[in-house]
């Protein structure tokens, strides 16, 4: 039986926890916060960020890490990216030997402009054959409510792939691996930053022409970049990219585009970060995939749009003006 | 100053008269019925089809092919797919020698598997040259109310593609010109047939996770399809493609989602075919694209999925678990 640790007990890695378990791994999940921990073992229930879903039994909830940590043959990544490297710092020395590293997230960090499986064998040592990636159209809350799901499981080791296939495969979630860590690790971190621009649009006022528009262009650029990065046009095309960027980009359950929907009604970052607890993670991930994309000379003028509104205090409006009238050339 | 004829009074037809008159040509609007052009004619509005939007002054609206037709520049061809050939045979002794004809319709002929642009140049004479198509994330009631859209005008001569869009270019309507009419079509067609499974997943109560992922599969069928039949892929990746699919698989503005989401909660297509008055153009389409790509060996699992449901009583149901479940293989 496949002992799973999953770090970070978000509304993502909680729901994760419970797939590995409905697919019949033995899932520790570790919450920083002990008090956190407790309620979700005392539960059944992590009524913070997933509530109204049970737990299946074999998911048992610790705040200790090495109690998490003992024995795992998988150890899997769901804390926010730019917390990855200090988190992982101190977990690090606890991580059996050969254990396969599985990435939640998606972002790019900042400052050092690295993807999320880059800092994981930067901090741990691992080889890259040991990091897997996993991403595709997975809202949480709907996988939680065992809606039916595909995702994909990109590792260079297909070997490793294929086990991490079988340990979350369920009736209702359903992993295709694929080699290409980079374009799936991509696509999750530009699409964030994308739906940030929907959602603007959005809060604005504006239809799904415009969301389409936006969607269409945002996946373009997304593919410029990863195109040079070293990713295949075919992930970008795939669940990862397409699928995972239109499925965030239209649910309502969207953080990212939840974030942008107020912007575009007139908040500031500010305060849409005050009156939400959880992490819109392309807030932050705009500016460093926008230093990615400059430091390889990709041109992303949504992403570029999106840091101006986030940190630079251009008012949405003129960005959805910007962009809209940019959309020129033939196509 | 252009004179254009648009034949059709439907939603979109009538639209796309405003956008030609607020781009500042001369614009003759044609209805069918009498009695629905002296009501266009005497209200300023469409009030059948487009309801609360005022048409400008410079739309003249007529049932009197002729006259509608008299000295037009660009005639503007705006029916139902299935009755296009009719249509035309009818209208073809009076079109001017060298106007240019403009496609807004989306789908391929029952029977003969063939393009709108293929019908328009077999039954009025005209070079492929003089025929253009229109299609991008344009659902026509946001159009209609001045929200900023882009859409692509294909045509094989780059002159009359140009001469459109100065033709139709307001602030509000971005048209870009591309040369592939194949792909532009292909992908307006098969649209109409991946927005009925959306929403018939819709009907059943699956929600974004399950729309993004047949939205990907979907792009790809498409995509698979027109290559072979002469498209080009980054058609398929733009506005006229991506675009347009995902606009019309989000909206519930959109008629074939809609049509598919009433099948999916349990109606029949005869029921739904009763409750509204507006073509499905997918529910004809899909039995054509299936036709087509079985004649040239392409694998189109979601067009026959479709077929079965709308044409030989599958249960939608069984549908939407057989596709996902078919989903498997690595991407």
């Amino acid at each position: 039986m496949t002992r799973a640790a999953v770090l970070g007990a978000g509304s993502w890695g909680t729901t994760f926890a419970k797939v590995l378990a409905d697919a019949g791994c033995e899932v520790m999940l570790h919450a920083r916060r002990p008090e956190l921990a407790k309620s979700i073992a005392e539960d059944g229930e992590n009524r913070e960020y997933l509530p109204g879903i049970r737990l299946p039994a074999s998911v048992r909830a610790t705040a200790d890490a090495a109690e998490a940590l003992l024995d795992a043959d998988v150890v899997v990544l769901a804390v926010p990216s730019q917390s990855l490297r200090d988190n992982l710092t101190g977990w690090a020395p606890l991580l059996p030997a050969d254990a396969t590293l599985l990435s939640l997230m998606k972002g790019i960090e900042l400052g050092t402009t690295k993807r999320m499986s880059e800092v994981i064998c930067e901090v741990t040592g691992a080889g890259p054959d040991r990091v897997a990636v996993l991403s595709g159209p997975n809202l949480a809350r709907e996988i939680a409510e065992e809606q039916p799901a595909a995702t994909v499981i990109a590792c260079t080791d297909t070997a490793r792939a294929e086990a991490l296939q079988a340990a979350c495969h369920t009736p209702y979630f359903r992993p295709y691996t694929n080699p290409d860590v980079i374009g799936c690790e991509l696509g999750g971190a530009v699409k964030n930053v994308i739906a940030l621009a929907c959602g603007i649009a959005e809060g604005l006022g504006f239809g799904d022409n415009t969301r389409a528009s936006l969607i269409t262009r945002g996946l373009a650029e997304t593919a410029r970049l990863g195109l040079v990065l070293g990713g295949e046009l075919t992930t970008f095309a795939g669940l990862a990219g397409m699928g995972d960027l239109v499925a965030t980009c239209s649910s309502p359950l969207s953080r990212n585009r939840t974030f942008g929907e107020k912007l575009g009604r007139g908040m500031t970052v500010a305060q849409v970060q005050e009156s939400t607890r959880q992490t819109a993670e392309g807030v932050k991930s705009c500016r460093s995939v926008l230093d990615l994309a400059r430091a390889h000379d990709v041109y992303v003028p949504l992403t570029e749009a999106v840091v101006r509104v986030c940190h630079e205090g251009e008012a949405p409006a003129q960005m959805v003006k910007e962009i809209m009238s940019r959309e020129a050339k033939p196509e």
